[in-house]
C-alpha cells in the first residue's frame, strides 16, 4: 500500500452552538464537543484507510477556552501517523469572531482509531508521509504517543517505551 | 463596503448519518438534510456579512438521490450574490465512496438570508464579485431566482419580472 | 383509481417550541421548523397515496415572521395536485396567541413527494379533485410550480413551459 | 368565567415513528410516546386555560399495543374536565393502516395540569361543558379519578371521597 | 423461580439537566423527566426478570416540584412486587442541593411492565420477598393498585376488588 | 477545608441503549459515550467541590469493547484526587449479561474537572482521602497522569516532572 498524506484524510466540521447544545453556563457542552470530534475524527480514519474505522481510544483533549451559545465552531481532524491498523486522529477546534472572522484556536484532541473489516478484525493500513513542519511534528510525537498509551494500559514495560523514555533522561 | 468573493464564505460541514438522522427506510432523513444544510447556510451567510443572519426562504432543493445509513455527507455552502440586505446562499451536498472515496453530487438547495442587526433590523451587506465561471452562472441566475420569489409571493408583477421573463421570450 | 380530495390528506402536527428546539436568538431554529415541516407533508402524501413517499424537492418556504420560545405552533399539509407518481403539498405553519388564542399565519411552504413501491420504484397514485376555492387555486398554481421546477432543473426547456409563459406574456 | 367545550382544547400532534424514536425492539420507545402525549396535553391545558399550564400528574397510561416504526401517529388530546385552577386531559393514541388508512386507537392516557400565573401561583380556570356522550362519560369519571389521586397521595381520606366509593359499595 | 428481593433490580440514573432538557419555564420538561423515568424503570423490570421488559402502563406519577435547569436528578427505580408475567416498579426522584449536598425527593412514579419471550410472549417471572418496612408497604400497596388498574380498564368489576373495596369500607 | 473519601463523590448513571444512540454498526456510538462519562464525571466534580466544575481535559478513555444496542449500561464516575482547585475523576463502565446479570467493564476513562467560582475564577476544593486499595492506586497514579498532562501540553519540562520520570529509570 502506498503512503498518504495527512491532507488527504482532512475533515472539516463546522457548525453552530445552538441552545440544545449547551451546558448551564451557556457554553458548549463538552460531552456534544467530544461527540463531534468523534465524528469529525471518524471520518478522517475513514478516508485515510478506506476502512471501517472504529474509536480505540482518546488519548488527550485539552478544553482550552468555553464555547459561547451562537458561536461557530470548525472542528479539523487529520490522521497524524498510521501504526498497522491503527492510525492517530489529531483535531483542532477553532472559532470565529463574528465582527472581523479572526479564528482562535480553543481546542486540541488526540483521538486513535482502528480500521476492520466486514468481520470487525483489525485490518492493515496505508502508512503516513508527512508533508509540513507541523505534520512532521505531530508523526514524530505519535509514537511517544502510542508508547505512553501502551504503558498506561499495562501493556508496555516503561522500561521499553524507548521513544518515552529518551524525553525523561 | 468592498465586495467579497463566494470563496470568502465558504462553509464545509461533513459528518456522518448515524441511525438517530435516518427515516424508516434506512436512508438520511429529508428533514435532517435540511436542518444541516440551513445551520451550514446560515455560517455563511454570517461569514459573507459579518452580522446575525436569519433564514428568509428556502428557493429550492432537489433531492436527486437517498443517502444511506453510515454514508459520510459534505454539506458545503457559498453565498452565490448579495443584494441590499439579503443574500442568496448555494448549497452543494456530496456523498463518497466508501472504497475510493470518489465523490457524487447527490443534492443542491438555494437558501435566502437577511442579514439583521441587534434590533433585528435588515443591515446592508458587502455585494459579491464572483471569481470562477461556474460563481458567475450562479450570481447571475440568482436574481432571476429573486425576481421569481417575488412574483411567487405576489410582491412583484410577472411583468416586471425583466430577466426572468427574458427566458420565456 | 378514484380521484382524492385535498382534505383526505389533511395532516396537523401541533407541538410546542421548547429550548433544544431554538437558535441563539430564542427563536424556532429554521432546520426544525423544515424537518416538522417535511415530517407532516410526509404523511400528506402518505396519506393521499396510501404508499411509502420520499421527498423529491422543496419548491418554495417562506418563513415570514420568527416564532419564539414556548410558542404552540401547528403545522398543516395538504396535498394541492397530484400528478403520475409524484404529488405537490402545500404547507401553513401558525402560531396562537397565548391571551386569546387568535391564530396568525406565519410560514407557508410547497414541497414535492414521490410515491414508490416497495423496491423504491415510482408507483401511480390517485388524481386531486380540488373542493374550495383555495384548493382550486393551489391546483392550479402547481403545474406552473411543476414546470417551473423542470425549468429550473433544466429538464423542460423554457419555450416547453406553456403554463409558466403565460404568466409573463 | 364562561365554561367551554372540550372540543375547544382539541389538540392534534400527527407525527411520524423515525429510528431515533424507537427502543431495541424497533417499536416506539415509551418514554417518547409519554414525551408526545406531555406535550400534546400540554397545549391541550393551555388553549382551554389560555394560562401557562404545567403537568401535575400522570395518572394513567395504558400501552395496549406496541407501535412499529414507520407508522404514522396520532396523538388527540382534549381537557374533560376543569377544577378550580386544576384541568384533567385525556389524551386518545392512533395508527393507521398503511393501505387503507384505518385508524385503531393503541393508547390512552390521562394527565393532570395546574394553570398558573407569571409567578407560578396557580390560577382560576374556565369550567369545562361536555357536549357528547363520550365527553360526559369522561366528564363524570374525572372527579372519581381526582378523588383516587389525593387518596393515593395521602391528601383524603378514603372515606371522604364519596363518588369513588359508590364504586365498590 | 426462587424471589428475588426489591434491592436486586435497584436501578441509579444520576444525571444532569442541560438546556436541550428543559421547558420555557427553565425547568426539566415533564416529557424528558417521564422518559428517563422509564429508561430506568424498564431496567429494573430487567433486572428482576433477566427477560425483555416492557411498558404495559404508567399508574402514577406525581409532579410535586419542578425541576431547575442546571440541577442534579437522581431517577431510582425499584421492582416492589411481580406477579406472574408482570411487575410494579416504582420510581423516586430526587434533586441534591448545590451547596450542601442534601437531597430532596421531588417526584414519585408506579409503572407497571411485562416480560416478555423472544416471540413477544408474556413469560414468567420470579416473585418479590421485601426486605425493609417500606419496602413491604410498597408490595403490599401493589395489589391494591392493580385491583385498581384492572378496575379502571373496565377488565375487573369494582365488587371483585377486595382489596381496594376494603379501603372504602 | 476537610478532605473527602472518594466515595462520597461516586455518581451512578445507568441507562439503555436505544437505536438513535447507536452507530451504523449497531454499537453504542463512542461521542455518545463520551458524553455520558462527562455527565456523570462533571456531577462526581460537583458532588467532591460542591461548586460549579467544567471539563478541563479528558487524559485517557480505552474504548475496550464495544457495547451492542439494547444493552444496559453503567456509567459509574468517583474523584480519584484532587489538587489546589482541579479533580482527577476516575470513570468505569459496566455492560451486563442479560441472561444471569453477570457485570463486564468494558471501558474506563479518565477526565480533569475545574472547580470556578460565580464569576468562573478557579476555586480552592477539599482534598481527597483515599480508603480502598484501589482507590489508593488511583489516587497515587493520579500525580503522574497531571505530570504528564503538563509535560504534554508543554506547561512542565519533562525534566521537573519527577513522580513521572521514576517510571522510566
Amino acid at each position: 500500500m502506498e503512503a498518504k498524506h495527512p491532507s488527504e484524510s482532512r475533515t472539516v466540521l463546522t457548525d453552530l452552538v445552538l441552545p440544545g447544545e449547551t451546558n448551564q453556563l451557556n457554553k458548549l457542552f463538552g460531552g456534544e464537543l467530544l461527540a463531534r470530534m468523534d465524528r469529525a475524527a471518524g471520518i478522517a480514519a475513514r478516508r485515510h484507510s478506506r476502512k471501517i474505522s472504529v474509536t480505540a481510544s482518546v488519548n488527550h483533549v485539552a478544553f482550552n477556552e468555553a464555547i459561547p451559545l451562537g458561536s461557530v465552531v470548525t472542528v479539523e481532524a487529520m490522521v497524524s501517523r498510521a501504526f498497522n491498523t491503527s492510525m492517530e486522529v489529531v483535531i483542532d477546534v477553532w472559532t470565529e469572531d463574528q465582527e472581523n472572522g479572526q479564528k482562535t484556536r480553543v481546542n486540541e484532541a488526540i483521538y486513535t482509531f482502528v480500521a476492520v473489516d466486514e468481520q470487525g478484525k483489525p485490518t492493515a493500513i496505508p502508512q503516513i508521509q508527512p508533508e509540513t513542519k507541523l505534520e512532521q511534528q505531530r508523526y514524530d510525537g505519535a509514537l511517544r504517543r502510542k508508547q505512553l498509551s501502551l504503558v498506561l494500559a499495562g501493556k508496555m514495560k516503561p522500561h521499553d517505551a524507548t521513544e518515552l523514555k529518551a524525553l525523561f533522561l
